[in-house]
């Protein structure tokens, strides 16, 4: 069984919008692949170890993952190497277009890669993930759900 | 005599139109700085040397500036060291919103630091440098007008 | 046929060094994979569509891509939306530890992002793709082979 | 009186020992600026109104600063706008070249850089901030003194 968490922190509610989304596109993709949904807070570093996919998502604080996000990825050192080959993607919510959206996104990405994780991004719309400006409008939703198919196609190529 | 040279590649207009406003806004402002606007093809890597203030615009071409615009930061390697403490600024134009927007004034404002240049931000909206999606808006122009009087304000009180 | 292309510039000969080494790392590996090695300069956007996976290798020129590397991927631009799904890699020979190579790196996988490319990196060493300080030493060689191994390895799982 | 505050998240104390230097370097400077020792724990998000410049040093983990110096910038926001002209730096230590030191000190950059403040770079050695692989050796040293000495001579400059 192929398994993709999907780990958030959210405190306007914006963010986790965009996680239930992400979920919705992957339960609606054509491959039989699980969602789990977590906050950052609750989730242990050990259960990164159970899922093939990992799917993160922050909120924009000064152009970067928030605190509880970056601690679970810090705290995801006693698994380094073990995360090797695992797919990885994300999201954020900003308040404001320039305002470090894309950074957020990247340096997400930078912390997968850092894991031996595998990224993939996207020639449409929000290349390196869907972002959303304020409460998620329809095509912050959109790439969500878009973002949780292309992790579930990504997992069911290499781990279907 | 303060002088702040505006270099920038514009293929549709765009940034063009920013580099104007930018021009703009360094006129407007309260301090005594000229301003001198010429393309990146057109600039010569010692022109460079004449200026207090650079502020570079560039398409935002798969999240970086675009390659006439490198082309002249790699020219510039004659004078590596020589424009340590001179001020920095960066505007981009992009297609679309989180479509590289944000890494290409970050790339910018990296090529400018490793020079020893002086760079800096705004709390407000486009906190890296003002990023116009499609044709630039009033936002836009006003992000653009308001980077000019930054970066004169900065030179001025530097080097005034 | 899976084919990987090897595209480079090099001034030096240090980043070429690299890229014969990846090339080395590909046919070593256990994978039916052919690699083609090319300079930027050489290489044509449309053999861009002939390839699974795309390593990508540039020295380090103000913590980005060198002009030449930056020009073939906004001639890319014509096939804007036909790479996606093709795996990327990247490296990067650089002058000094500290000196931008990783923001180099980094800024080629965020090309290969909006090219909607996948990209995996590595746990061990250098995390987001090899990295040679100067002459390429045997931990940048053997980084190169490595990294020719996982985008050999990664499409074969994808298009073998 | 001009202050700096150098603030740090140490646990191994090799980003301390770079610390303790940016002080040095900073009482070594010839202009009359205070240094101020704290680390991220305890620093409260008032006292950045304090100081005309603020150092920043953070371990590498996962290419980015870690949480506790993450969660000092995101309280920070409620001073918003408050810090506009302050002047900045920011330094790293980690375990490896290539292993996300250069991300981590440009991710330090872009949040200073979202609260409007002033960032010089160096077109010598380690150009966006010194970074120390392991135990800083004089080279990491002599580069975080050098980090001191250059923001005292700007907030000089600047509030002097």
């Amino acid at each position: 069984m192929t398994t993709i968490g999907i780990v958030y922190h959210s405190r306007t509610g914006n963010t986790k919008r965009m996680a239930e989304e992400v979920v919705r596109g992957i339960e609606e993709s054509e491959y039989d692949v699980t969602a789990v949904l977590k906050t950052a807070e609750e989730t242990d570093e050990d259960e990164l170890l159970d899922w093939e996919g990992i799917i993160v998502g922050s909120p924009t604080y000064y152009g970067l993952p928030s605190a509880p996000v970056k601690d679970l990825f810090d705290r995801s050192v006693t698994h380094h190497g073990e995360l090797e080959g695992k797919v990885g993607g994300a999201f954020t919510s900003a308040a404001n277009r320039g305002g470090g959206n894309e950074t957020t996104i990247v340096a997400l990405v930078e912390m997968m890669l850092i894991h031996g994780m595998i990224v993939q991004g996207t020639s449409k719309k929000d290349h390196y993930g869907p972002v959303a400006l304020g409460k998620p409008d329809e095509r912050a939703l959109e790439g969500s759900r878009e973002l949780g198919k292309r992790v579930a196609k990504l997992c069911n190529n290499l781990y279907g």
